[in-house]
């Protein structure tokens, strides 16, 4: 069992053993969890979003006594999950309640709640929902590039080892959990990509050989389980990682925001699933006039520019990086939106030869 | 070059030649599509849908010179990617054509439109888009368990290995096109799953080796990749494709009927992306009853029941099978759907150690 798990077995024991005392003593028992609100976030412009310090109590009086029950049947249940190195989706857990009788979910909602609760206690010691055993059904991105995955067979405990470069054109598919993982890796950076097509271009024409890169593919707002790979990449093995993503208000405050600093409505854990140091490649509003795309761009609709003027007047984020606040108010000026694809105007390769060699001859250029 | 992209690369010349004939000679060029319509679209109980001979022409009139222009260009791009082996997805076609002067297309549903036609015209000659060289944007699923991959390097030409039991808890991702793709396997099936976490869970457990079987997430319906990368495997290895999905109207009517008999808006394709031996293994209405999983489903809603109806009155995939049509009347009478996850109200792992192998011991009685 990695470390993390056995922590995580010794905050469910303790945690028990508190209650179990307080029933001894003749004291109502009672869990008390962080609260997940936005009222009780942070951000920590060198870090992301974090959690404050209030928080909130279950407990075992007459009308809290479900609840209570059944958060004390989910630490149960991870408690099974780490001994016997399983893991169980959010939704199987919810469908292992069905036999808890009356203490049974009657919705997914009531039992992710009691999840998220327990995911926040343990985020106090830096752990993480997965290091319980709950793993997001989500599919997770692929990988190629300069880098090797070490993993272990989980029924033969046999070190594996998968070469990111010797996939062909089909890719390394990351798995729901990351914690267990650790790489090789001789890189000079990740690349992020938005989409799935622009991430076949650059693998099939082996982008990531002539520019020594790991090439991931988010397919939209990265997944958890894409985030911390990306992460423990940048941390462990002080790799830059650079953003590719169309250059509209989706692809910025959605899912560049997420890479870099989490997710708001899960701020207990943005710091392990965000990537502070990401910074942004393109594709910028400036990148429209540099690169003549103006007759490949599609005029911003109402959603996008509601999403803009959100990010502007209500992410602190983007309250936080005047460079930003200039990108988007450039791109609302202009009107309209660049999808990554739009590169294909000067020829399908164009991207390849001529976009990503300029852009990554000035990194220090690129978006914060 | 493979032999298909040869066939391809020689039918775009010959159309060429005959429009180049037909000015020499003072005609009005045209060009002959088949007709992508229900009313030229034929079930066929043992292969699936498929196209008619009904036909429309595109030509060199004055309405019609810019769309006839268009093809041209469109067959123009697919030979230039044919011959440096190169491929676009249908947004960056899109996007190229902003380079075309007049002949540029407003919107992707027109150049989507163009490319379906091509495809159509090939298809009579059993040759797909892919072949042409335009890919799929969509991601493709993942794959794990005893299989080999065998591929080239694109840009070295090497052979390269894929073997698809050493992937740790990561897998394989299929890549846009698998046509190229060449398989070792001494599977005895391919289970296709419909969600990514049954799929991490089979797979954590090592059910491909225990069950010496392929496994492959679909992630909802399957992907035209998907699909031809099952089929091969079905026809060219003899394997038995079963497929794992929800017991509800969208599992069953959408991921399962699309995976075996193709998509009733891409007849002209059918035959190549449709796994007519797939078989339905579950969960089916009477696993619910002889699994006891009745307080672990969930009531139909309108969406259910009236796709469920569509399916019994419009499709002749279900108008077919009578089988399917008293499955889909007993769900209706119940009322309710199941999730795959919902096995897990019996044990994390009751799906591996009870469900799976009872069901896999008498694949006879799977649903046609």
């Amino acid at each position: 069992m990695n470390p993390e798990r056995t922590r995580a077995l010794a905050l469910i024991e303790q945690t028990a053993r508190e209650v179990a005392d307080a029933i001894a003593r003749g004291d109502l028992p009672e869990l008390r969890f962080p609260l997940r609100s936005l009222a009780n976030v942070r951000y920590e412009p060198g870090g992301g979003f974090a959690l404050g310090p209030a928080t909130k109590t279950r407990s075992l009086s007459a009308g809290g006594a479900r609840s209570f029950a059944q958060a004390l049947r989910m630490m149960t249940l991870s408690h099974q999950m780490l001994r016997d190195d399983d893991f169980a989706s959010k939704r199987e857990a919810y469908y292992v309640s069905k036999n808890w009788g009356d203490c049974r979910f009657e919705s997914q909602p009531e039992s992710d709640e009691i999840i998220d609760d327990l995911e926040a206690l343990v985020s106090r010691e830096g752990l993480v929902r997965e290091h319980l055993g709950f793993f997001p059904e989500e599919h997770a991105g692929s990988v190629v590039g300069m880098l090797t995955v070490v993993d272990t067979d989980p029924e033969t405990g046999e070190t594996v080892e998968v070469d990111c470069r010797a996939l062909g054109r089909g890719a390394y598919s990351i798995p729901r959990s990351v914690e267990h993982l650790s790489f090789r890796t001789d890189a000079k950076f990740v690349l992020a990509i938005e989409t799935g097509g622009m991430f076949q271009r650059l693998h099939s024409h082996r982008f990531w050989r002539s520019s020594e890169c790991v090439l991931v593919e988010m397919g939209g707002v990265p997944t958890r389980a894409v985030r911390r790979f990306v992460r423990r990449l940048a941390d462990e093995h002080a790799l830059p990682v650079y953003c590719f993503v169309d250059c509209d208000p989706y692809g910025i405050a959605n899912i560049y925001r997420t890479l870099k600093v989490g997710s708001g409505n899960a701020a207990h854990v943005s710091a392990a699933f965000s990537v502070p140091t990401a910074r942004f490649l393109g594709v910028t509003p400036q990148d429209i006039l540099d690169f003549g795309l103006q007759d490949a761009t599609h005029p911003l609709v109402d959603v996008d520019v509601k999403r803009a003027h959100d990010a502007l007047e209500h992410d602190p984020f983007f309250a936080a990086h005047p460079a930003w606040s200039a990108a988007l108010q450039q791109m609302l000026a202009m009107g309209v939106r660049a999808e990554q694809q739009a590169l294909a105007k000067w020829g399908l390769n164009f991207v390849l030869q001529e976009y990503l060699p300029r852009k990554l001859a000035a990194p220090e250029a690129f978006l914060p």
